[in-house]
């Protein structure tokens, strides 16, 4: 019989960002985003955890190789994203105002389909040790 | 298309507790409540994180201001628990016994309809570093 | 009415494993396992995550008390577990691989239907504070 | 050649204190010592960090058995505090304001002289997990 | 006697900054700051951890009060560094690289001499969860 | 004037290890180490704290690239230990009984003469959550 199991992989990176909207004033961004839409930037080291869901191969009992998994996240998100600035570098996220909801959906689009062995379930991102962010795809 | 993302805001708070029933004697409480029955109180540093749910605004990237969920946690929990006694000085415990299973459900319910652009999803709270509890409304 | 809690006892155990078939060569164990495939053996401080679901009593406020669910869990997992070889010591994993997914479903088997007053809802374990392994019983 | 190496145990408590003084009221006891000192207690989870500094046995490789100098924190400390209230059952702390600086200062005069096979260095006391206090004997 | 604590308190911050000098090519910048050169900035979540030597007043049973010590890092700290740019907006880092070596020392000589009650013993600083700095004044 | 900054890198590794003299028999082994002397092996996630001592340099703000400090004890430790047996496996362990005493000693002496731009300061093993071990090189 089948068994699922959710393999988690947690990542980190550093990042600047800047929530702001290029046709609002300064002050009008700052009455929409508060201190994050600061026009100089800020960052964060953001914690990024992939969790897959999959079957246990009965030959090597992994569901995938983890190893894999954290080659996959590092070439489609860690590249471009660790001492990066998230509103200029990241071609993902091109036209997307960074928030942390933003990032995480991205950051699914980003892995969504590149993982075989098992099915992306969540990914779920820590902008600060307070404050985390989910999306399970729909 | 909409996308539901799950935000978690954590908190601490630190509080004083007793588990005990007024109806029986010292012994009969030690026998039902353990240590934690010990009449002269004693207590902990509670780690509650509080997850909404909802669809991200186009407009702003967010779900809600986190900012303002903080706030709304503040007012309506930690305002109340924080360096309190949870027998004695919390109008919402009033007549509970407060195990961690009875505070998680009455943090829920202090909470649930106070959070606007979100939806309370679940409550989770750390009694110990090895102890937690979650209540997810149902 | 009813109220589903899911309380987590978090516990960790240190244990020595390996990751090979009797059946290959050293050079094809490593292959199919990478450096998890030492012949001298490696280890792990593990830290698990038993999440049981269940009501709340009204009599204690309890849904279980949780050092019986401590007990339970030390009784059933860590003594067979810490500061042993999950290879040769470990009698639940007897002719299993001992990859992280297997070694959460054995644990699983272990556990359920040994704890009284709630339903194991699932398992987690941690083999480094980077890769974790979670089972929900299907 | 002697080697000097600093050995830490960690363990934590759960307890019940209050910051005041008998000769003050309410509203004095309050201005001095701030929401610390609600009448009607509050409490914390605290975790205790001990340092014993003593040369490596060559025949053991050891300073001292960890397991040893976890029993005697117990014996000494835990087993006085955990699940107390610090202002009432505990004898060490007795005519003594259980601030942090306090209880620290009482934790290492009740472990100093009961560790053999070496010599205390320092105690350190976690309140919260932003406040921490340390007392290296003088 | 008197007996001397160290009273840590710890905050965090999200920032932005690069690591540059205007004299010198993005090139010749990549070859000696590697990526923490990248132009378009990246940043931070750093954690703070002040600490501070002073006696227990006997009155108090406090070296200080935490919350004091926690505004005055907030004044003359976080305020100038939350969500801010360490190498535009922070007037106390002008005309320093800022490298987590050159924020830890201006922390230090923001600080410095700013706390009543206690002699400033050393300032950690935290850049990510693998990389910490610490000064102790000389 | 120079000032002195202590930098801390951190890294993990898993490793195998027993604790016992080949002159003696088990339950003498039994006796002297406790479970750390199972025939089986048991293991660990280690985490690694080394902290040089070394003056700011003007030109670069760093005391030394800590990019470079991770290489070297990748080179000189982590190689050499991570998914390693340290009896058997681990060249700079021959003939020590692999004691976390022991193995931070000998952690010091493969690094120690090999940070240029910095003294090394102290080298801090934790071998679980509860147990550290450090050493400052007397």
């Amino acid at each position: 019989m089948n068994k699922t199991i959710y393999i988690t992989r947690r990542e980190t990176f550093a990042a600047a960002h800047r929530l702001f909207k290029t046709e609002l004033t300064d002050e009008e961004n700052f009455k929409l985003f508060g201190k994050c839409s600061n026009p100089n930037w800020h960052g964060h080291n953001y914690t990024l955890e992939v969790v897959v869901a999959g079957f246990i191969d009965p030959k090597t009992g992994f569901v995938m190789d983890v190893q894999k998994l954290k080659m996959i996240i590092h070439e489609h998100v860690i590249s471009k994203v660790d001492h990066k600035n998230l509103n200029i570098d990241t071609e993902f996220m091109n036209g997307i105002i960074p928030t942390a909801e933003n990032v995480v959906v991205a950051i699914w689009n980003q892995l969504n389909n590149k993982i075989h062995g098992g099915k992306l379930h969540s990914v779920k991102l820590y902008e600060t040790e307070n404050n985390y962010f989910e999306f399970k795809g729909d």
